[in-house]
């Protein structure tokens, strides 16, 4: 490279942002070091150029012209820590055509058009670095990258969203409902002013679909993953898991089978002996099982400014050096298209039913009857807490393993029972 | 690179060795794809080529001769993962000179020669790989080396040594001697015949060393990390420690301090509820914390054959795509030789004594005097088991921070009081 230095064009200066800004600039000498080159803040795309900043940061660097990054020549790497789709997609799909490296922290854009952005990345000769896309600054991206890449990987089992995990915590040592447990988390900085992207799944389901797509190099589409918020899971769930012997958590889950794989985020009870149970606040924690290896824990903590720049400028250090080394290009992932994602239905998995029934003899004959029916064997049946006033009583239900298809098609039969009052919950074991 | 193939002479077949050789056999067209250039297996050096072998391999792989491999200009990479200091710190050297790369899993010539090699290799332009030196197949070296990047490392803590937290976990839970476990131990295949190294904690202190180097970009020599091992610690520690509301670990920890860092390995007494006194069986368990990322934990199987094989395999498809996209050399690590290691004397930490004395009124009067004139104030003082026959009785001191310099005069002055028999244990509180 003739150039001397290393131009870099950042877009969004929020919490993320401006922890990468602020990293770069107080930190310019100490970082060019050990990149090898010297690495210039040139251009920062802001929304409102006149905003007050938490951080010093000279006007003049700032823009709210995309095409001053996006179009100039001058500029060799772009990195993007706004975040949401568009126009983040496009704005990452023009940088690579006029041939600029990408970094970025966007897990909506990378989970949907990943694979399609590094294939033409590679037909660009450029690099796409998305570290911060998934775990904040916990090293996983690179971890399948070059580590565990003498690996089958057969599984990987997560807690990836800190936003649930904060909320589920509180539920489970204050006895809150979700309601209160979310605003908890708004006033902790845990959760936003509109949390469902969190609560409902989705923003687990992104980083799963990241995370196998790169374990396995196929291409695993958000919507291809069984997906379940926390929204049903209620206080009482947390008293009779833990007499049960387990934690309830936001589990994003993969696993490798025949010629397909299996990609679900969910509720589920973990028994409180594994380490997934032990995951506390706004932690993540992902879990992989390779063939070579065993099982690799990474914790760390999953979100944040600081965490997350960490993870975005270890990228940029580690480009540069590539750069600076004349490398033409890193290796693209390679994705098989012919393996895909099993449907919920036919995934085995243990259940757990609590069931509000008439308190009268024969309700758990007829119970039983069904679950046998759809040929679901039960672990175990304990009656739980019962009503006077109206003759009510609470069962609780666990299953072993069957296809999630007959637990299902077993919770609506029973549901329909004339003994049942509802099946007030239904959750996945671990 | 002119060469199709990439060219690999190993050197050792035993449980590692078997391991790397196998994957690259069984594995070739994978590791190849992966690699983006052909990987060959060209040379096994072995002590005796015909001894029966756990795996099949040609026997014109075999040699017995170093320069088969040493010599050979058309072997590309040395995989040495036969272990020692002497004869494998010369092999590297002599690969290095005659422009091979070398991937390592040799954790006492990579703590003692390894910055030296590692500024040979980059005046050589090439490269030194040694993920499996540390922790086995869980990504350590990788992390410090690119994704940790951006932050300053301010401490290391880790469970690293699989023997002793293997031993002192069958002491705690079955109460059993360190004599006792060592021999269960070596029946399950968790230490060696000769398990000095281990217990002694001089393993632990040569993973330190390596990991400190590297954290802080110092050259750490094994010699100046304060060891201790695990011979002192006795069953009824355990029973002390529990009520006290302590796990016993072999704790490697290292710190930045102002221009000077601290290092050291020793058996301590890890809170229940800190992560590191979970860390169970032979796992071994690294916690890094950077001013932006905080708290990482690496956790899994830290030593056997395939997670040290899945290390070292790796190190060869991250090196052999360096090589395929033609890259000179990898940035080598850069050594600061002005700041060195603390002498464990000035090092801050708590400590727990176990003291035998004659249990007659006054005893801990003069006890404490020795603890206030060293200026080491008491944290807890609690008297445990008493024996009749001979009138003496156990008192358990636990100290709030201080020089350790201070807590070892202590522990020597007291020993020499009258009414004292024996201090019969001392350990740092972690």
């Amino acid at each position: 490279m003739a150039k001397a230095t290393f131009d870099i064009g950042l877009i969004g200066l929020g919490t993320v942002g401006s922890q990468v800004a602020e990293r770069m600039l107080l930190w310019g000498r100490q970082l060019s070091r050990r990149a090898g080159v010297e690495l210039c803040l040139r251009r920062v795309l802001v929304r409102d150029i006149n905003k007050r900043r938490s951080i010093e940061i000279s006007p003049e660097l700032l823009t709210a012209d995309p095409s001053a990054i996006l179009d100039d020549p001058s500029i060799d790497v772009l990195i993007e820590v706004a975040g949401g789709n568009e126009p983040m997609h496009s704005y990452l799909e023009r940088a690579i055509l006029a041939g600029k490296h990408v970094i970025t922290a966007n897990k909506v854009v990378m989970a949907t058009h990943g694979p399609e952005l590094l294939d033409l990345a590679a037909e660009k000769n450029v690099d796409v670095y998305f570290e911060a896309a998934v775990g904040g600054g916990i090293p996983l991206i690179s971890a399948f990258r070059t580590d565990l890449q003498a690996n089958r990987i057969e599984r990987v089992s997560a807690v990836i969203n800190g936003t649930t995990n904060y909320v589920l915590g509180r539920m489970a040592s204050a006895g809150i409902s979700l309601k209160e447990a979310v605003s908890e988390a708004q006033v902790a900085g845990f959760a936003e002013a509109d949390p469902s992207d969190d609560i409902g799944g989705f923003d687990a389901a992104y980083k799963l679909a990241i995370l196998a797509s790169i374990a396995y190099e196929i291409k695993v589409r958000p919507q291809e993953i069984y997906r379940e918020g926390i929204e049903g899971v209620e206080p009482v769930d947390f008293r009779y898991a833990r007499e049960l012997g387990y934690a309830i958590k936001l589990v994003a889950h993969t696993q490798r089978h025949p010629g397909r794989v299996e990609a679900r985020v969910h509720p589920a009870m973990v028994p409180l002996d594994h380490p997934l149970a032990r995951v506390e606040g706004a932690e993540n924690a992902v879990f992989v099982e390779g063939d070579l290896v065993g099982q690799v824990q990474l914790i760390g903590q999953g979100a944040g400014g600081r965490p997350t720049a960490s993870a975005v400028v270890g990228d940029l250090v580690d480009l540069a050096r590539s750069i600076r080394r004349g490398v033409q290009t890193r290796p693209s992932f390679s994705f098989d298209d012919r393996i895909g994602v099993i449907p919920m239905g036919e995934v085995e998995t243990r259940a757990y039913y609590r069931i509000r029934v008439d308190d009268r003899a024969g309700v758990l004959a007829a119970i039983s009857r069904v679950f046998a029916e759809e040929g679901v064997s039960i672990s175990s049946v304990i009656q739980k807490d019962a009503w006077v006033q109206d003759h009510t009583a609470e069962l609780v239900v666990t299953t072993h393993p069957s296809r999630d298809s007959n637990l299902q098609r077993t919770r609506e039969r029973i549901a329909e029972l004339d003994t049942v009052r509802a099946v007030s919950s239904f959750l996945r074991v671990f």
